[in-house]
């Protein structure tokens, strides 16, 4: 069974809002074992609509559209699903004494435009609307069925959950669902990743593989069908285990995991506490790291040391050292993390130090040089990159980088490959 | 003159990424004065992809697809663009040239897998992409053009603005241009500025108004409609003046402008320096004041003090005042921004402290309440808040608040209108 998600509304077509309702739709349609065959974008005009409607009814047993179901003149997506189910829209009764009840409900009169939205095509089946004025309603489109909701999210989702949901359920074929796992992982090329699961990559047929490439590192994503979420789980598992044995370095997790709560999960689990010293990424990794719930109890103290003196008063970084080396330096970043280790009494110090650009570069230290220091009461240590992008590119590269050396350190992973 | 744009990946339609680029187009188009008739998204197949062009070919003079120029066989849109336009993919080798140069720059050897990207339909222009290997290209199909460029943000933006922009100017025919301003606020709710403004936003036809809430600040949207730039510009301007009239303290910038640049320009203005402690933000705001180019200027120095243990050790905290009033408080703020600035040597300290959230909150220090402190060589001082929000969004209106206490500290404006 193929799914389309029309989005309705001018104000997309001139960019001022991004459409967030097609991309959440279709999620909710993979779960559910239904494809989604495209979606399309198209603004307030009646025949524009209804032949967005007819194309992806033509294609598809089932098309949501979202948008255009309010009370104004400008919401024509009421009368374009008429023209394209051959039904005249009719007054429904019951619809207008809800419409008029969720004003009573705000202590206010229904205004008279908004009984416009109590008009459905004949014999459509209404999708109650407990959130908003706007009703949604599902019609018949030849062997399709046309399901049009409002464009507000809350309102949109809350349908779809309580109404089109069970409605999509009944129809759809037992069978098949789609369901994605996406691996992640950091520190190594997209086209070097290519290389080492190429035969996987081109053979995987259920799990299909593909490659994503961001710049905090590239993604692994496996689509698998089954039968019911179980079975998709195994299959996802499966397939999952193969590429963690070919990247057993590389990949740091899956789906919604980052970097900062990994790192975190290990920290509490191996009972160690960590401190940063930041120039070039100003205090980022520190940002990132105290994103995670609860990251107080590992993470102790930072420091953003952005100008040389900084370095010196707060670091202890000796001022000859920065003379002969530079600030943007391996034995400067070295310093940095240890001396935030014992300053504050953390088990392990992190520390970068680079040229994030767009100035300050030159040719023996270019944009994106940056090094990062890693000291614990061990060994003192440090790794060198170059990395590629803008100022803001840069910095989330280095801190993605800092945070991957935390992980395997963490975990005893060897820095190099 | 019309335009369509097709976004390609099969991540699109299982909903795990969400297109931004179709509507940061149309922005732009629309600025140009041309029409978008509408959008597509397709998955990466290339039969579906042929037609989605085929269509948009029929409807439109200009075609712009985004995604499925990487270097992997599920990359397919230069093939899809071949069989449309009726041409043979040909081998480019200036292209190969620069994707081989792009990876030396890097300090790594050119996969070979990359040289694919050099293949593009005969006779079709190139698009230079110099941030990064998937170039793209503008290929006559009938009467229309079809512009392909990849689907990674940063490069696709970089890519319309060099070639496509230049193009597109000399294509389309002088007409009614569509341009929007965005002024943006802080520290005020919806309803307090709607009440502010209600009479114009209720009576401006060209430009159009509206109101829109995020966790930062509410933003106001012009929407001009006039025969140029220059007309537009002087239509949104006047408009303009009247919102900062009505909101003379809540309005810090337009469009692009955040509340970090402007900071920074202002400080580097009145040449001031500034340091921070920050506890319940993390970091954020040192990595925001960070991003600016050229913060190193007047950004000396951050503290992260997340443990009481930090708070004195690093920044010299009485633990007794801790103890007394506890990490939370007003008094703890003002001794943070105070040493922060004493210790650095700079100008301003701003500093934060409160409870983010998900954990530690009380009946008597809730979450969401934060303690922001001020301090100069006059003056040490602190502001009280009660944020809404999870953990990520108090970090995120609490640096947004401290930003704006140094913008206000700055202009010497009130801290509490």
């Amino acid at each position: 069974m193929n799914a389309e998600i029309i989005a309705i509304g001018t104000e997309l077509l001139l960019g001022q809002n991004v459409d967030t309702n097609s991309s959440w739709l279709a999620q909710q349609l993979a779960l559910l074992g239904i494809d989604v065959y495209s979606f399309q974008a198209v603004g307030d005009n009646e025949k524009r609509i209804e032949a967005a409607m007819k194309l992806a009814c033509e294609r598809s047993q089932f098309v949501i559209t979202t948008g255009g179901l309010g009370p104004t003149v400008d919401d024509v997506t009421r009368k374009a699903a008429g023209h394209v189910a051959q039904k005249q829209l009719v007054y429904n009764d019951a619809l207008a004494k809800q419409i008029e009840e969720f004003f009573i409900k705000l202590g206010k009169a229904c205004p008279k435009v908004n009984l416009n939205q109590a008009f459905i095509p004949q014999g459509a089946t209404v999708i109650p609307n407990p959130a908003g004025t706007a009703p949604g309603f599902i019609a018949k489109v030849g062997k399709s069925h046309l399901a049009c909701l409002p464009g507000v999210p809350v309102e949109m989702k809350g349908m779809f959950e309580a109404t089109l949901k069970p409605f999509l359920k009944n129809l759809a074929p037992p069978g098949v669902i789609i369901k994605s796992r996406v691996y992640r992982t950091t520190g190594i090329s997209e086209s070097l990743l290519n290389e080492k699961i190429v035969d996987i990559f081109e053979k995987s047929v259920n799990p299909t593989v593909a490659v994503l490439a961001h710049p905090e590192g590239v993604d692994i994503r496996l689509t698998a069908k089954a039968a019911n979420d179980a079975e998709a789980d195994k299959s996802l598992e499966g397939l999952g285990k193969t590429l963690i044995t070919r990247l057993p370095n590389h990949i740091y997790g899956w789906d919604k995991d980052n970097l900062e709560t990994i790192v975190g999960r290990l920290l509490t689990t191996h009972q160690m506490t960590l401190a940063a010293a930041e120039s070039c990424t100003g205090g980022l990794i520190t940002h990132r790291i105290t994103q995670v719930p609860g990251s107080s109890n590992y993470f102790l103290a930072g420091w953003v040391v952005y100008s040389d003196r900084a370095k010196s008063a707060s670091l202890g970084v000796d001022p000859k050292l920065i003379g002969l080396k530079g600030a943007v330096s391996a034995s400067v970043a070295e310093e940095l993390a240890k001396n935030a280790r014992e300053k504050s009494g953390a088990s392990i110090g992190i520390s970068t130090t680079g040229v994030a650009g767009p100035g300050g570069g030159s040719a023996e230290k270019p944009v994106g040089l940056v090094y990062i220091g890693l000291s614990d009461d061990q060994k003192t240590q440090s790794f060198e990159y170059r990395f590629s992008g803008n100022r803001e590119t840069v910095k989330l590269k280095a801190s993605q980088a800092a945070l991957e050396i935390l992980r395997r350190h963490c975990l005893k992973l060897s820095f190099k490959d």
